[in-house]
């Protein structure tokens, strides 16, 4: 950590800090410049209020030079995690795809969507039980009947099954259907959630928030991971900005920059971050060119009478052409597409 | 709700689309354009199943002219809601201050708090005994027991208390303390929290999301309404912006936007919109004169020794000097500061 | 400015950062931590070579702990700059109001509206003779006729007169009859025009850029006042974030910011800020309390007839209206409102 | 354009705004809502005063439903744009790189880096002359002196050039010397320069700004098309959002969008979308895989002593391992990479 005074601090200002932090059992190195002087902290931060020092109006601000995160963190484990989902891997050779429908409306849909994504290629089903709604006046999903479903999918098809979770409620039951937990967005900081996560034993599909920098993101890891569970893998689905062309912005160098910063898989869902069916595509193979560990997309047997993102659905015949694309581009890239 | 169809559809395309409409049971009102054709729809949208619509490829985009929330709309509430919390009111002429720490650290520093928010004008206590942290290794929160010396404060001083409620176990513990429940920034769209304070009898204070649009914001407020609780404040705290001067965007037109669109009141949180004590009298200000029903405020009796938020914290003797220069804007807006 | 080395640099690494920093003649301070290695330079910056030093592989980043402009930074000229512009002053006790058409239409428009505005209490009249519209089908302005009627009608009314500059060739006209000259937003860098109106010795009124920084803007000052035109007013106008509630999101804070970093006055407009009539006057307000110097606001004399941005004109009885309750807010806030 | 009426609006609002447009020449269809009542408008809206109607008290809002930009838009021409350079084609199944320094610094380093894009398969040569740069006190450019070396290096390699123009005056320097205009982000709405280099027969690649829509673009580029000139290159380089992971946040979405409204070419620069050289390469081959025809790269024959934008620029040899990379990816989707 580095203390940058402000411009005006007299010696007895950096007496007062130094004393602070020293007396914390840290070190200081002194540097005075000729405008301002900084302070370099040297020894274990956790020891020290940091927020005291910030807070002293002697003091023009910190610069943190260490990230919070430790578990999740790249520095002190460096070779790439994999997750095994029994039937297949997530962040080795192999590329992971995830489809389904956004939301699972009967036995019939799903059923129909499983097998249709499982001869496209996918390797995971996809399928929303309890499904966060901006109103609630919306569709809020089948809940358990809708997990009982899922399993049944599994059963008839082999696909590993993945599901949002949205409530600790919805952790103790899920448990017993399926085979990756999904955080959504808008619950990435719904801390409770996480820990609750955490303490179960199944890998966790964790999205990045709508508008959560990759520090968050990586700290939201952090708190399954300290529960004990390593197994996490992050999703990025794009995130708010001005821009209105496309439901949101897909931060395609989020996947570079949690390669440098983490040892954890990376998938991206083209789905919501476009929402727009047209650009499914293109964002697809821009998200496996530049290295992501799969995809997560909403196939649905009959995306014109879906009950929930409809307008962002493939169709199987789409999901099937589009794999093939994929495939290629994976080939190119030194990866293999599917595991089936 | 309009449609808008493609420059490319065909009278077939047209007739696809007008037949779902009105076999739902709405009617549709269809513009012939030189480029474009464009069909308005008239009756109760509910039954209509609006994602297919979007998702026909004839289908250029959805435009809607209606506000999903009903219970949060002004349209149908048109004088301002007043929220009584016993010793005082939110939304009418008297303006409402909350302060206090960010985090309940002892009984000692809050009773501090206490006293001295009581002193320079508040008439509600806020403290923080569930705190949500971005790292898993920050101080999370005295819980119960800070809710236990919340109300030894309560009952010390006279003022309401405002806790933050972070999960339902929380809810459940805090509705045997506190006046007031606060739904933070993170939690603004953790739906079975919202639906959870719905369920209480004791006013909200929902905070704005980090990113959420103003929409999202009220249909938030309308999850808790829609469970059968009315009471709801909505507090502006600062949207995230690429700006960093400040830690957020305090956004001061949210204040007349919401009194244009919804009859619930709304006050403002200067100190989490900044981050940064120098700036928070200068905004507290402002959002008076723009219209805010009150102001939430972190005073800290040492805020150099604060577990959290120190840097955005008043001490006792800024916070007076503060409201003094409130109180003569708030007269000049025609309203009144203090109900002590 | 602090160098911060990577995890995994080398003893080798660190010599030959701090060689490069001492052959350029610069000190150093070096801080071992447990995990990485920092390097306070104290020096004169201009004689290093900054980009060598951040792309070498062992460095992680530069910290700058000083800001790059000089001539507006507060640190060096502490006292706040008052402008004189004849018939008032900019930056002192008296709040300034700045009022007109956006685009100057007619000669009969412009005079209507001077006399409105001067009747309402303004001493400075804008009006728009260049005008930047997003497309090129759109009125573009009257141009240098629209200047000349500005200068009857400051002949007229004895106010003083605005008008944006967008090219070189305007600002040549322009000098030939305005008070300040305008750069607007999407000019806020556009260096050769910000070098032109540097080398004028008018006003310059700096509109903040849709996207701009508080320190690229300051920047940008720094651009005019190297010219030798220290005459720097700045307008806060609202940024562009994902809130479509209102056409920008009004940077409220950019004020109390402003006036801890530089000595230059700010403005405000609430016009261009929130695009929409209704939000004009809680955010005129706001901008008061909040410190602002000053007030830009679109008055047109029927802006139900006008040829651009009529949705966020008021109309004389309006501002009129406005003015009055601004008044007692700056009373409150100890400035005045008019120095007619 | 459809006219949204206010919940409120009585039988005469919607006569007068019915008698408004149908006296422009225009028709109207009425759908009366059980809440509001919404107006579509049928005819050429460039007699309609749109901003008188937006600004009646009745009015809600409008609804465009059809773009402002005509010659750049798909709609009028279905066909992708193909823009020859002599030496190769942009917007063809060839995928176009142009590579070179940020800025000149001299002719050696000139020679060198044109040597080695050359050497490592690019087409045409980038490299700064004229420089905007936030600060007026960073480097600004060799201007004319740059130029002249940018003639001779084409002379010496056979690649088309290509160099920013930041005023009307660089304009008839440079095209006296290049091949290709380029107008920078900053630049984006400086419509002045927009007609200039509009008035111009060279191509123009016109960047997108910090904080431009791709409406707002598209916009930009039908100023230089209605000046006469249609051969515009579009170039994503990055917006700007809350995420400081990387410089930008490359709008990889933007690529499909475009190609989905315009029929013009459009290019990636990872460079100046990432500011961080490690991540240019994933950033390289997700432009490619999404369908861009082509990138632009900063490479500096030794980045370490670059005068500006070190950190974003490959070495030649890092450079050269990219390319091979990037072919195997275009030949994956169907392109070819190099027209050498």
């Amino acid at each position: 950590m580095i203390i940058v005074m402000k411009h005006q601090a007299t010696p007895g200002d950096i007496k007062l800090v130094t004393d602070k932090v020293t007396d914390a059992g840290l070190q200081v190195h002194i540097s005075e410049g000729s405008q301002v002087t900084i302070i370099g902290v040297v020894g274990d931060k956790s020891k020290l209020n940091s927020d005291f020092i910030s807070s002293l109006p002697c003091v023009e601000k910190l610069v943190p030079v260490t990230e919070t995160y430790k578990l999740a963190n790249k520095m002190f484990h460096t070779s790439p995690s994999v997750i095994d989902l029994g039937n297949c891997q997530i962040g080795g050779k192999d590329l992971i795809v995830m489809a389904g429908p956004c939301a699972i409306e009967s036995k019939e849909q799903l059923f129909a969507s499983a097998d249709s994504v499982k001869a496209g290629g996918a390797t995971v089903l996809r399928g929303g039980a309890y499904k966060p709604r901006t109103s609630p006046y919306s569709f809020q999903g089948l809940e358990e009947q809708g997990l009982l479903y899922m399993l049944e999918a599994k059963k008839r098809t082999g696909l590993s099954i993945v599901c949002e979770v949205t409530s600790i409620h919805a952790v103790n039951a899920a448990v017993n259907y399926v085979d990756i937990l999904q955080v959504g967005a808008r619950n990435m900081q719904n801390f409770e959630l996480l820990k609750a996560v955490g303490k179960t034993n199944l890998p966790v599909l964790l999205k990045r928030g709508l508008c959560a920098t990759i520090d968050e993101w990586l700290n939201a890891a952090e708190y399954i991971m300290s529960e004990g569970n390593q197994n996490v893998i992050l999703c990025e689905r794009g995130i708010r900005t001005y821009e209105t062309a496309t439901r949101n912005t897909l931060d395609i160098s989020a996947i570079p920059v949690i390669k440098s910063k983490s040892h954890l898989p990376i998938i991206v869902d083209p789905s919501h971050a476009s929402g727009k069916k047209p650009y499914i595509p293109a964002l697809s193979k821009a998200a496996i060119a530049a290295g992501a560990d799969g995809l997560m997309i909403e196939v649905h047997p009959n995306p014109k009478e879906a009950l929930s993102d409809g307008p962002q659905s493939l169709n199987p015949e789409e999901f099937k052409n589009l794999m093939n694309e994929l495939k290629a581009i994976a080939e190119a890239c030194g990866r293999t597409l599917s595991c089936v």
